[in-house]
């Protein structure tokens, strides 16, 4: 199935619609080791599109609950962040719109419709991997980091300490995302993004700022 | 066997010798979804020291050689870095000694002798993890980081450009030490840790910079 919304009424009338999430699920995925193995930059990737369980898929491994029991009485994801903020938000850019992933609800909910997938790429870095059909796009909500149930992180309030925290916190997921990419034999690379143009587009809240971008999509080569 | 030198003649009179690590190699581990699902930052890490065998694990999927025609003509590792500058460097803080790990050569070179574990703690964080078998130390090199054989990143001699990529590269070692651990068994906790002592104690380089601390260990509970 395409990776894109289920038409709905509303989606007939030209506004998108939240996209409901299969549970995830793979076979054939690697083992910790052999992905480790495999882990590796691909930029040459094609303009095939992502099934929807993929894109599930690789969702949920990027920055999915995976308890939900967590650290300070919040689910617990994939990825380790500074006292579980869980500050870094995942936008997927794809060739009709772009979503904000809810892990908390396993969903995809709508942010705009248009392609806007060469922003997710920085400039300088574009090639034909615009038309790739998943650009991640990194966010973070400062409101969150500063706003958690956990411990209050010495410094948490100074830029430069939030900086190593937001940065580090996105490398966990994008770590996620090259080994999930790497299991079932797909072609990620992590990149900069256009900051400003996205910041522009993608109705930020005032404490958001764009980060960097991720392109997951199937080898070319 | 526990995790320090073979004893060598060299290390009789006092002076530290390299560690050659055993190949990685490990049977029991899990399939990435299932290492996903257990990943979970662990606190509570008991004195039990780790294997050398389990130590070499460790290292390589952190930041081990996982192909030698990587990109840019350098062999490439298990973490994505910036044009494949791999400016990240683990040193291991463990009870005899502090040794830095050399990828290439799949081995450890002696860095100082001493218990420095509680400085890989960040103050207000210590806890009887201090005891904890081993403490990564993430040390960026920012002269590889500006000096990679790879694309011309963008801005790259600017220090606030070279944060957002040396911290995102440390996140993704560490979300390749959180997998590991729960794909073992073992309990893993990122961290801060005290910069200023470190930077004092570790024999850096100029462009080296110390950035965070990892604990691994057995868990405790």
């Amino acid at each position: 199935m395409p990776c894109k919304p289920t038409p709905t009424k509303s989606r007939a009338s030209g506004v998108l619609a939240p996209v409901e999430l299969p549970k995830p699920k793979w076979s054939g995925g690697k083992s910790l080791v052999e992905s480790l193995r495999r882990r590796q930059t691909t930029r040459e990737i094609s303009d095939r599109k992502l099934p929807l369980q993929v894109l599930s898929n690789l969702l949920w491994a990027a920055c999915g609950v995976n308890r939900r029991n967590g650290p300070f009485g919040v689910p617990g994801i994939t990825a380790a962040s500074a006292s579980n903020s869980q500050e870094i938000e995942l936008f997927v850019a794809m060739q009709h719109a772009v979503y904000r992933f809810d892990a908390r609800n396993h969903r995809l909910l709508p942010v705009i419709a248009g392609d806007l997938r060469s922003m997710a790429i920085g400039r300088g870095q574009k090639s034909m991997v615009t038309q790739a059909p998943a650009q991640l796009i990194y966010v973070v909500d400062l409101h969150r980091l500063t706003h958690t149930a956990g411990f209050e992180e010495p410094g948490l309030h100074d830029p430069e300490v939030q900086k190593s925290y937001y940065y580090v916190d996105t490398g966990l997921i994008a770590g996620n995302v090259y080994l999930f990419a790497a299991s079932v034999g797909l072609a990620a690379w992590f990149h900069n993004c256009d900051r400003i143009a996205l910041s522009r587009k993608l109705k930020l809240r005032v404490a958001q700022r764009v980060l960097f971008g991720q392109t997951v999509g199937y080898p070319s080569k």
